[in-house]
């Protein structure tokens, strides 16, 4: 022991901080959304183990719980212990072997990053692009199809970036002519809009846990159907990815619970009480409260004057994106929004940054209450601007 | 919006649960660890935004905070978005090009992780093998440096699955020799046994959030030196994992902020607390008093004639590894004392399967009262089964 001490500390880096005094805040930005009171006081629990008999009796919970939520029977649907890009990385990272053909519908900022991830997968990345605001038609998936031939098809069910919604019916039906497994982005979808993974035939499937979840980020919704897990069981090489390797990690969530690594269990207590209260709710219920809210958002926005970006038909009920009004400078305006209210709403990203703003009503924030506050401040500081229609 | 409401949601996975009502534990065994009250609290906060200044200043609170407790200047010293799993893995991934030689020192589970991980990103692996309860001396180490001229040596500080701490002094000078970088496993060291990241001359290190820190699971420190930074800004290809990738993650912690994904806010809040209280108490205070409370727990578990696996010049204050007693089931045994007491111990991994439990005095659990009710409970149950020296 004696040499372990002979090390002088250093204590240039220790500094004395008083404790933690966050501001409260109103999220309608495009996420993290805030948190059900509910959720956040189960995130406070003294954590239990990951072995415990207790948590994996909550572990069955939360697969069920997400099984519902996504429409699913697939058995392998659990939370992955990240964020949501770490679930969007485990459905890359699973599926996709060196040298496989992946098509990506890149309408914006988080088709981009699928097409990041799978060219480091080794994947030989082929696009259909769209401007931001616009989706895919069922026309152009086919001929895309047609074209590449691919092992995977990749779409944003709900780009975060530009608030569009990319309408699946009818999609799985053209993949399977190719063989073409169907990998969608529900990251600001699942538990606020329709969404119904088998009826539609989606292969692969990620989320969040702080938008439609009303849970604080740090776990993230996971499915993957009996195509998907075909593909994993008969790949020649590991997964390029130990900690979201779902042949190690299904061995945990699966009847043997076999360990893999520590879970983060006091954000799966929070996401556990999320989905029960979803359970209670009913996702038809959810889905219909945000359109209502959403609707709400959309008739105030334009009657003072603010144009939206995206078509009513593909409108995300989520998030609203909506062009700041000419002569305001977005981005100080949403700082003062933030600093002298307490609201966070969101700027643009990718082609349409600094020229909308984005606005987002989710999970436990898609509330008519927050809708009104939201416009009587928009519209008492756009007069303020002289920027009212 | 007429389509999306044709398809009827299926009810057969809406489960109708009570309000959680997880069991109260104490974590005695190899983690998580039961976390301070403050810390919990801290969880429980609102959510605010990844970008929002009060979240940017509470990022740079946190990696100032664990500059101090890893003793280094790091620039890139931060807590990692997932457990401890994900933070080895960023170690590997940031460092590891393929063909790369990683000699890995294997000698318990967590080494043979650490070789399984470097596989994944294409490493040349080489192993130095020790039987689990012994660790590496500096000769063994020269030797395999000689031998295999790696660009990487991986070495477990604390062997979580046998207890054993493996000597770090005068490694990174043997390792200056062949210029290979030093990347070590601290998941069960960090604020808990002495640790200079910088004196030390360690490239790459990662821990966890649950253990010496007193936090939840879900966020794990993770720190590389100017070394490895030069690996990585020289490296060829992009690193072959997007959600750990360090030049994009430096970005944003960096100063230009740049976003990347999105944080888990609610843990950063509870790390944050978690390093503010190491910070108040002090590394050396904290190292003491684990140093105390193992010395206490050995002298207890020697009186009551159990075996200790490792020697105790190399046994970890953290984490403490004891045969079971001849006649006496293990698993059943540390089944009782979860249901009856509710004291969670652990049991053996790998080659120490069955043969030994694992007692862990971790962060805000290394405390004199838990050892000796820890030591009654022992005496009282072993005596009960006349399995008592």
């Amino acid at each position: 022991m004696a040499s372990l001490n002979l090390q002088a500390v250093c204590n240039d880096h220790r500094i004395q901080l008083d404790p933690i005094n966050t501001p409260s805040r109103l999220l309608l930005g495009p996420g993290p959304s805030n948190a059900h009171p509910t959720v956040l006081q189960a995130l406070a629990r003294p954590p239990i183990g990951h072995l415990d008999p207790a948590y994996l009796n909550l572990m069955t919970e939360v697969q069920e719980m997400l099984r519902y939520v996504w429409q699913t029977d697939n058995r392998i649907t659990i939370p992955v212990s990240g964020t949501g890009s770490a679930a969007m990385e485990a459905s890359i990272a699973n599926s996709v072997e060196p040298g496989d053909v992946v098509l990506v519908g890149v309408n914006g900022y988080f088709g981009r990053r699928l097409v990041d991830m799978a060219d480091r997968y080794g994947a030989d990345v082929r696009t259909m692009e769209r401007p931001m605001g616009q989706c895919f038609s069922l026309d152009e998936i086919r001929l895309a199809l047609e074209t590449h031939h691919p092992a995977i098809l990749a779409l944003v069910h709900a780009e975060t970036s530009s608030g569009v919604r990319q309408p699946l019916e009818g999609v799985a039906e053209l993949c399977s002519r190719s063989g073409t497994l169907l990998l969608v982005d529900c990251v600001t979808s699942l538990g606020a809009i329709p969404l119904f993974l088998d009826a539609w035939g989606v292969d692969l499937a990620y989320s969040c846990s702080q938008k439609g979840l009303s849970c604080p980020p740090g776990c993230s919704p996971f499915s993957m159907g009996p195509r998907a897990e075909q593909k994993l069981a008969d790949r020649k090489g590991k997964v390029a990815n130990w900690y979201l390797d779902m042949s190690l990690l299904n061995a945990y969530w699966g009847c043997d619970r076999v360990y893999h690594h520590t879970a983060p269990v006091n954000m799966n207590f929070g996401i556990r009480e999320a989905l029960r209260l979803l359970c209670e709710e009913g996702v038809e219920a959810a889905w219909a409260r945000h359109r209502h809210n959403a609707e709400r958002l959309w008739d105030g926005l334009q009657s003072l004057g603010l144009r939206l970006v995206v078509d009513e038909e593909i409108r995300l009920h989520t998030l609203t994106t909506a062009y700041i009004p000419e002569g305001v400078d977005g981005k100080a305006f949403a700082r003062a929004l933030l600093d002298e209210e307490g609201i966070e709403i969101g700027g643009g990203l990718g082609d349409l940054a600094g020229k909308v703003w984005r606005f987002g009503l989710m999970g436990h924030n898609s509330r008519s209450e927050h809708v009104d506050r939201l416009l009587g401040l928009l519209k008492q500081r756009l007069a303020a601007q002289g920027a009212l229609a």
